[in-house]
């Protein structure tokens, strides 16, 4: 735990700069807008730790692994998310002195990260070590509403310094990796050219072609004044932009908004992008700051009032899930099909920057409540796209017949991960994959989706599953071995009951949605039926598996058993372990994790989360009474999910508990590895634990329900979703509910089992 | 199976040169004199395929690890066997054309590893692009007798050409090894120096302080008689060396001895390196070559005096069992208690060069029987000077007492291995290491050692079985788990019957050993309980662990069971797997062997050769016979071990069989993987499958037994082994057996289980 930062509803604010914490600062201070991210790096040099972190969606490097290992299987590359070019430089220069917080005497830090507006402002005065002492204000946002433009304005006061200032702005594209195989340099500068008023940096991955092209301008004030001033140009091999000064007396003011536009080849021609990036970056700054601005935080207010939650009486939470909200929003925002949501979003290297079944079991049920329909279809169809390379995927480990198996961490749909116990064996991934669909069908009742896109997808799902089990000799029934199941501190384990339950719930599900779209789409049926050769004997085959799957079961206790031998173990209670050993990840050796009772994440908690309507409370109370105390939640998605399974049971306590630990995994820096970057997929799950947890939202047979309870410690709740076409705003106060209708044609929900009806834009209040 | 080489009872020869076959022939063809090794690479520059080894024991690079893993407990370092300055180069020119057997015209080429004196000859006819034909003539040898000296002598007949023919005799220390993590250099050349008579170059390795010199030294000939050419000198950054050449006429021949010196710090004083390897080199120069073969073939007449098996009528076998002695004697002399024996000794860089348990499961067996006892005692030392890294390993991993794990695999007692489900779980290691102890001490009846060594590392490996079992609540039993065992296609699983036997034994074992000691030398026991602590309680719990460890049994069958699910996979005989797909381990996905019954090695197997005497030999045949068939034999170790079973419970076709496998894995190349490197540790099981499994040979009770069999395909096979001082020579008839005492006092030994008594240096006959 590492509180340094200080409680507001809307801000993110370090007064007094924290050196020890500016890796930590730079990921939570991060900014994104869907299209690209930026760490909180400084715009002046800073010779202290800092980590680089420039990243642009969609674009990864696919590095040489490791290492050939005698085990087959495994991919080429390990694809990466790539530290782009940095466009955020602008030096500052005191005559032939550099302003460097690290080593100038800094008083006064503060640093912002405005969540209502999304911007970031830092203010702080500086001594060089000649006694000179400037005040500095800097304050950047990347456009939400032109989302390859970034804007900084950047502004420096003489407080009794008399000499030149100058600032120097530069896109600079001597990057590397922070994370890297072999430390080689990931980009080929292909051109650098400065203008009078534009100066552009061309750059192209070293393989794969992606190319990325940054072109800035700037405006540069001498108290308010517009300066013509002459820039002195900059074109280094690595490196282009300006040098531009002027003299200053004592009180004045000096300041340059620079103005950026980040574009690839993702998204234009190669030939064009250099001239594009050039005139949008001219574009902004005829545009403005303040126009830019206003338009930036226009998006901000519509993506607030879709997906607020306001807590009433703890300030510290309220933070907390603005802050997962905020993150999410600017991670990703739906308009893409090909990019997706890395569980480090865009602040940070680890998890490679690839996204991961994450964004299956938390993003989509965020987006799906909080944002048009066409955004998590988006993420479905991500997927879909990749079918063809799940299928190769499957081939290379041995699969036939148009069996699938999803890649663990991909940007592109090919593997980019080699673990064996998990790229081979943490197979469930394919089976939440299949979830999604089921989440997002139920929720919107797009049954087109079904037909045109998912269908395809579940049966090539379910071949997997067909071919992944076996018939034990000794316990007579289907059984998988060798699996890796949501809890990672067990692996290569047989019959693990999540796994073996989610492929039967695969295999069901599947054999459901065939009859569906053959009874309403007849003629797609056909023709799928026809391109994927699909034959009524493996429909058998599925029945036989649903019909005889081991599910192992200690009826002694009344528990699932996490997998074969799990009671072999000597069980200890996570509570026993000692502080200083925690997190045990970082303490104990993986040696003795495996062989512990520890739990990174239950998976017997995880199943009766996703699967809930198939058992009674008891059954899921008993097992979560059991298998949560053995819970070390080393997992940032563990306590989210572990909080709505307590919230269904009934146990408000340990809701609250567990909430408070997902809630703030970040800002207090709860496993001392923020540094790295911020748990942008778990955020989701923080909402999901207030909207499904403490809220009881569920949507079955159309319809939407609402189980709420509030948490002692808070005076009242509210969160936003929209559902078929209906914007709702729930407020769960002590004694009432209240539901607006803010827009929509009107909706039946049931609220704790009864059918209530709210009108059209108007308010009901339930009494509690 | 590449069959390429001629048939021949004492050489290895190649006629004809199969260039598609040079990385397989450089292992195959390679020297080495315990002290350093080489492979077979061609003198002259070689521009085809080719990989350089030349390696000094003991002498390794701590290589930086891979990756950064978030799994704790891995070292640092990948320690690797280091590819050292090739001291063997001697280009050729004729004028400005330089030979090369890749690109010249090459006739009648043969080269000839001659196993009796220990020497690679090479003859051929080459012909230039211009027309010019050559005889050629090499021969070379590492000195037996002078472990620090090679020597070539490379000889050049002008067959129709006419100008002249030079020689560039060089030290190069521009090499690098095959397999590197980040392909960065080893050696720094720390100086170079050509005199008139000897050049020398100086390397050391960038991390760890190894120093190593070599010196050269010439004498050139024409037509047998010698030259005093003033040769040129050559210094370059990082090659030492020589150009000297003469004009010839055809039927002239030019000839270069070239001698060396190989001195490490390992064995000098820094200050003195260079000195003592320019004396070294003058001093064989000195002694000519004829001097110096003569001392080097006379070490060899005398290790296959000792260690010679002679098989009739089966001349591939023949062959085979004569490769394996020789390439042993070449890979370890047993004079230095700080070397070892890898997987692929001096022949490749695969398995790094690192120790591991090989050495105790095959080799020292072979060493104890035809070596002086000191030989096989260096080999146990060599553990137990590593007893306290051991323990550290063991701390490492969160174990206490004085627990020891020893490395998987290790230059210096450290762990260099860095796979998790073998670095942390393949702990039978630790098992074997103890088994060595009992073979070492049972087979020399050197009772001083347990007291003086032994029974410190078996009670320190008691400590740590003691800590890694558990009891289960579930089967009311101690418990192993998280194990990988010998049979490494199957990764991380729970009591596996091999590990949890050879627990047991580890404990009876030292606990037999603390009786016999606290006997025998109390004041040395007292010593030793004081100084790590042994207190009777521990001794308790170890006998509660042997009384009540569970080992998995399927009675219905009649097996012992590999781990507990096994009878979970769909099992499937090896001999179905198609011929295709064989070695599974280059065909399958690791995630398909894992899943497969498919077995490397049978653990059972294994457990049921190294503990034969504790089963009744009808248990023995039915695990055979059950795991036999779903073995595909892909560890070089397995064969042999499984043929001494089959020999064991007379499955003599299947003992020969088997055999066959073992013995010419190498010389045919079954797995095709001989380009890597020799399977030296594997050619003590080929030696054991002879000397135990068909020999019938083992020590109980102070006593050697006798059981011999003989192959249907022999005529007769004889082996020689030293027990207790006795030098004896034991020939196997079909009729009957002929037993020699060469050199000793005179041995009562049981042949078929009766009573014999070999008199001092006689023989005498038991018919069968």
């Amino acid at each position: 735990m590492n509180k340094y930062l200080q409680t507001d509803p809307w801000s993110i604010v370090e007064e007094g700069f924290h050196s020890d914490r500016q890796l930590a600062s730079e990921s939570i201070f991060s900014l994104g807008n869907g299209h690209m991210g930026q760490r909180a790096n400084f715009e002046e040099f800073y010779s202290g730790e800092t980590m680089l972190g420039s990243y642009i969606a969609g674009i990864y490097y696919p590095e040489r692994a490791e290492r050939g290992n005698w085990k087959n299987g495994y991919s080429e590359a390990n694809d990466k998310i790539i530290n782009a070019p940095n466009w955020t430089g602008i030096a500052v220069r005191l005559n032939d002195d550099q302003l460097d917080v690290s080593t100038w005497d800094v008083q006064n830090f503060k640093r912002v990260l405005n969540m209502h507006e999304g911007y970031l402002e830092r203010t702080f005065e500086a001594i060089s070590q000649k006694g000179h002492k400037i005040q500095v204000s800097v304050k950047r946002f990347l456009s939400m509403a032109e989302s390859e433009v970034g804007a900084i304005s950047y502004s420096v006061k003489s407080i009794n310094y008399e000499g030149r200032i100058s600032f120097m702005p530069l896109i600079d594209a001597d990057v590397r990796n922070h994370l890297t195989n072999y430390n080689e340099p990931f980009w080929n500068v292909l051109q650098i050219k400065t203008d009078q008023d534009v100066s552009h940096l061309w750059a192209q991955t070293r393989r794969i072609d992606f190319h990325v092209c940054c072109a800035q301008t700037f405006v540069f004030y001498k108290n308010n004044e517009l300066l013509n001033t002459i820039p002195t140009k900059i074109e280094k091999e690595k490196a282009a932009g300006y040098s531009i000064g002027t003299d200053v007396r004592v009180g004045d003011t000096v300041c340059i908004n620079k103005y950026v536009a980040v574009l690839s080849s993702l998204n234009h021609p190669y030939e064009e992008l250099t001239d594009r990036a050039r005139t949008l970056a001219r574009k902004a700054k005829g545009k403005g700051w303040n126009k830019l601005f206003e338009e930036h935080a226009a998006v901000w207010a519509q993506k607030w009032l879709h997906s607020d939650i306001i807590i009433e009486g703890d300030v510290e939470s309220q933070q907390a899930i603005r802050f997962a909200i905020f993150q999410l929003n600017q991670t990703y925002d739906g308009n893409d099909a090909r990019l997706n949501i890395s569980p480090k979003g865009f602040t940070g290297e680890k998890y490679a920057g690839a996204t991961r079944w994450d964004t299956e079991a938390m993003c989509i049920p965020f987006y799906l409540c909080t944002s048009v329909q066409s955004v998590s279809k988006n993420l479905l169809l991500y997927r879909y796209r990749h079918l063809p390379k799940a299928i190769q995927n499957a081939e290379k480990l041995g699969f036939t017949n148009g069996a699938a198996l999803f890649p663990i961490a991909t940007f592109n749909g090919v593997e980019s991960f080699n673990d064996w116990e998990l790229t081979f064996e943490e197979v469930h991934r394919n089976g939440i994959i299949a979830y999604a669909i089921n989440d997002y069908v139920s929720y919107t009742g797009d049954e087109n989706y079904l037909a045109e896109y998912g269908l395809k997808v579940l049966i090539a799902i379910s071949r997997f599953w067909c071919q992944r089990v076996n018939i034990s000799s000794e316990k007579q029934k289907y059984v998988i071995l060798g699996v890796t199941g949501p809890n990672m501190y067990e692996n290569n384990v047989n019959n693990n009951w999540f796994t073996n339950y989610i492929a039967v719930w695969c295999l069901q599900y599947t054999i459901d949605c065939i009859e569906k779209v053959k009874k309403n789409n007849f003629r797609v049926f056909e023709d799928l039926t026809q391109e994927i050769h699909l034959h009524n004997d493996e429909l058998f085959q599925w029945k036989d598996i649903i019909e005889n799957m081991y599910l192992p079961e200690n009826k002694a206790l009344g528990v699932f058993v996490q997998q074969d031998g799990f009671f072999d173990k000597t069980l200890m209670p996570a509570a026993e372990i000692p502080d200083a050993q925690l997190p045990v990840n970082q303490h104990w050796t993986w040696d003795r994790i495996l062989r512990s009772s520890v739990i990174k994440q239950a998976d017997v908690v995880h199943g009766l989360y996703f699967f809930e309507n198939d058992f009674e409370t008891e059954t899921i109370r008993k097992n979560f009474e059991f298998y949560e105390p053995l819970t070390v939640h080393e997992s940032s998605l563990s306590p989210g999910i572990h909080s709505i399974v307590a919230s269904k049971i009934g146990n408000k306590q340990k809701a609250y508990e567990l909430y408070l630990r997902t809630a703030r995994i970040d800002l207090d820096d709860y496993n001392n590895e923020v540094a790295d970057g911020l748990h942008i997929t778990s955020m989701a799950g923080t909402w999901l634990s207030i909207v499904k947890g403490f809220g009881g939202m569920r949507v079955k047979d159309d319809m939407l329900q609402l189980n709420p309870q509030i948490p002692e410690k808070w005076n009242a709740f509210a969160f936003n979703i929209v559902f078929r076409e209906n914007q709702l705003n729930v407020k769960v106060e002590k004694k009432q509910i209240l539901i607006q209708n803010i827009k929509g044609s009107g909706i039946d929900l049931l609220v704790n089992n009864k059918r209530v009806h709210i009108k059209a834009e108007s308010q009901e209040k339930i009494i509690i």
